[in-house]
């Protein structure tokens, strides 16, 4: 119901406001030059989060730059590094947009680039792969849509800043204002967690109050096409050692006898999943609803290339629990993500190891919350009769118990965060993208992965999404980082579009 | 029968020759001079196996020591390190024995013994742990039972040695001779697995026939007692992978679709085994008879220390599926030796492993043969569901495949040498050592462990058994490696009756 009516909504105002999507586009292609230039000064100031000089560099660039295109800007001290803040108030708006993005990179091998300074961004007339020519960006009038700028942070996460203050511009120059209040997080310290964010809550609440959050952040589907993620999964990590004998016993002085660890750890780890995929920990999958017909479309929709992933990644075929990737990502998971007990290849001795240790990360939906699916972890260990301990077991434990393992948490957890698919907000922003690209943006119920933000949602307590910005085969967080023109200038009329919702 | 006629047969030859228990002892007893003057000479010469030079010095000094001591001695060169040969023939006697022993020694890391030099013997007045005074044993008039000579090889293997050449000339001063026919080979290259016994065979096939090899090496009981071993398990290692994607890949955007290699290698490793311990590989236990009533009762006899033992491991129990040690060795095993994937610990990352490996050490029982047992695994594997390649798997496997793995062999297969508990040469000799000492040794049906030379045995044909004869805390293979010389004065006692079998 509610998307009918927000289409019509929509609908109403693309014809107050004429065309948005082409009227944007006309803009951008006249403006590259500018809009090029001012991506790769941002560029060009290193944004390590650990580098606090050059942090505090860019955020001075970026409390200017929101200034120069329209925002009050300041800086917002947190004990970490400062959080650029920027907010335009629109006479009638009713509706106010957070936009989230980030201005700190993952850190830089400058040995493994292609190019001698990540912070020194290199235009090329295509892909490095197809190892085409490279242009000096003053000396260029146009801009093709395939060509690439390579830098740290091309792509993650500063070309969504400037396609936001360039959307600012367009619509101005089409004498529109944007249709909602305004405000910007500029975060310095996401590739680090984002740790300063939610203490910043207390200190800066009013300022963060919104209707939406939009995060831009991230590549689009690989299809190219405008996309909206209306989720992302949360972790935990934890680590599950099975003890054995002290120190490692020689396995054929006492093998049949002293019971192995890395074999009652396999029985362990195998007891946890069926051969399909799925796990079998009691209540794992507890509070998950079946998809209502709205998300079963919406998944449906998701355009399937399967097949060339699998072909990429050498698999024959997905887990038979979840053969279609849309659904496997609406369900949490238990990865072992390493395995370790004394020695494989050279090192290898035959011995009874003295224990074995499995790397888990388990990935939450909405529905299950870390500290509930660790707990059923550790109940469904101790169903299978072991005494759980808190650290390495003493003498009394070991002479009292024939099992023993401990289950240890990693990092803190984050937990997911999903906006309802049809959440008033969520489906006028997806309505405002599909009337400025001519059709529905791919829609993500959620991502896979984990985002730092979440925690920050969570305590906000309004709705939010992510509105990507950047081609999918951007080198995110490895050398040669780049950033597809056409994509980020396509990016530019959805942001767009956003603030017109 | 065999055992009340061997008794019959052995209490006539002991009241033929007077009581040669004491006999010997009180003859050690006033040599113990020469005898720790002898082996301290023999340990001050550096042993490991890859020191050619030193290595041909402790022939030459061995080849000499037997000469001096009645046998007729050889060098018998072959493409590694010589063996020492001796030759005693007894007019009259109708039975030879074939007496092994080796003279390499463990590499040594000097710094890692508490004392300068593991090839200078050092003489303490006890076990180092209680930190007993060191003794010149130049001054030395009289050697207490108590005390230990610290040295390299001081147990493994030239106690024995001495012990054998001493036990000739105990008979010697009584008068007596070898009831046998006596050969010795001392081998050079056992702590580097023997390589050079089996293909002396063809060579030097007459000097090495017999009608049983008594082989000097290892511990005795932890009870002191004298032992007799019937066998050795044998082993083979391999590696067992199982392949995931190409490379690692994000937990997060694919985890449940993507298989992961570690959860399957943890079920496949399930599969193999029970909870209490059994191997569930068909077949693996086929063809192993239940233990004749002569076996049961030497099994059991077996003084058991196994509470002492599972104290010292830190075990509260063992295996359900094999509750007592002796039953445990006599039964092929599957042990995980190592386990591997990805990273655990700090480096441990989200992913999805790209691949997952298990070492594995097979022990290997006489019925259970290494090619059977690791075809029965290979066929356990594949009716999991896995593809079994050869090397890492390509496009076009990996494609047509769900389910890969590899199954590889580590190191060359030993197999298990038993010789029967009611073989008249073995229980002969069972029962010489029973009168010189008074009661009955220790006797185990097999080691757990294996030996090198079982191939020797296998390719030799004639039985064989292990008489060991030094103290079971030697330290063996380990840093302070010692001898008690109690044990070992008792090991001459034990080796004349062996040779007035």
């Amino acid at each position: 119901m509610r998307m009918t009516a927000s289409f019509l909504l929509m609908a109403a105002l693309a014809s107050q406001s004429g065309p948005l999507g082409p009227t944007v586009s006309t803009w951008v292609d006249s403006h590259q030059k500018e809009i090029v230039t001012e991506l790769l000064e941002t560029l060009a100031i290193p944004n390590v989060a650990a580098d606090r000089a050059n942090i505090r560099r860019n955020a001075d660039h970026l409390g200017a730059l929101l200034g120069r295109h329209g925002f009050t800007a300041e800086l917002l001290e947190t004990s970490g590094n400062p959080l650029v803040f920027g907010s335009m108030n629109v006479p009638g708006a009713t509706r106010t947009i957070l936009f989230y993005c980030h201005y700190d990179g993952q850190p830089v091998d400058p040995k493994a680039w292609k190019q001698p300074d990540p912070f020194t961004p290199v235009l090329r007339r295509g892909q490095m792969e197809q190892q085409p020519d490279t242009i000096d960006p003053r000396t260029a009038a146009r801009f093709e849509h395939d060509w690439r700028i390579y830098a740290r942070s091309a792509s993650d996460d500063k070309s969504p800043i400037i396609a936001l203050v360039s959307a600012i511009d367009a619509l101005k120059a089409s004498s529109l204002a944007p249709a909602a209040n305004v405000r910007v997080i500029l975060d310095g310290e996401e590739e680090a967690g984002s740790p300063s964010l939610v203490p910043a809550i207390s200190k800066y609440r009013d300022r963060f109050h919104a209707d939406l959050m939009v995060i831009l952040d991230g590549p689009v589907h690989s299809s190219g096409r405008p996309t909206v993620v209306f989720g992302a999964r949360g972790i935990a990590t934890v680590t599950l050692t099975v003890f054995g004998p002290k120190s490692g016993v020689h396995s054929g002085n006492y093998g049949n006898w002293v019971p192995n660890p890395a074999a009652r750890l396999a029985a362990l780890l195998a007891s946890m999943k069926d051969d399909d995929g799925r796990v079998r920990v009691a209540g794992f999958y507890d509070g998950i609803p079946r998809p209502s017909p709205e998300e079963r479309a919406m998944l449906d929709a998701v355009p399937d290339d399967s097949a060339r992933m699998l072909q990429a990644f050498g698999v024959a075929s997905p887990e038979r629990g979840f053969p279609k990737l849309q659904d496997a990502l609406q369900f949490p998971t238990l990865n072992i993500r390493g395995l370790s007990s004394a020695h494989v290849g050279a090192g290898a001795r035959t011995i009874i190891p003295d224990r074995a240790i499995a790397a888990i990360d388990i990935r939450l939906v909405k529905e299950t919350r870390a500290e509930d699916l660790v707990a059923k972890l550790r109940a469904h260990i101790a169903r299978q009769g072991y005494r759980l301990v808190d650290s390495d077991p003493d003498e009394h434990t070991r002479a009292a118990f024939p099992k023993i393992a401990r289950l240890a948490i990693v990092d803190p957890y984050i937990n997911a965060f999903r906006t309802s698919v049809s959440n008033a907000q969520a489906r006028a922003l997806v309505e405002a993208v599909t009337q400025a690209s001519g059709r529905p943006p791919v829609q993500l119920r959620t991502l896979g992965g984990t985002v730092p933000i979440a925690p920050f949602i969570d305590a906000l307590g309004f709705p939010a999404v992510i509105v990507p910005l950047v081609n999918f085969d951007n080198n995110q967080h490895e050398e040669n980082e780049n950033v597809r023109l056409g994509t980020f200038f396509d990016g530019i009329v959805t942001v767009a579009a956003v603030l017109m919702m």
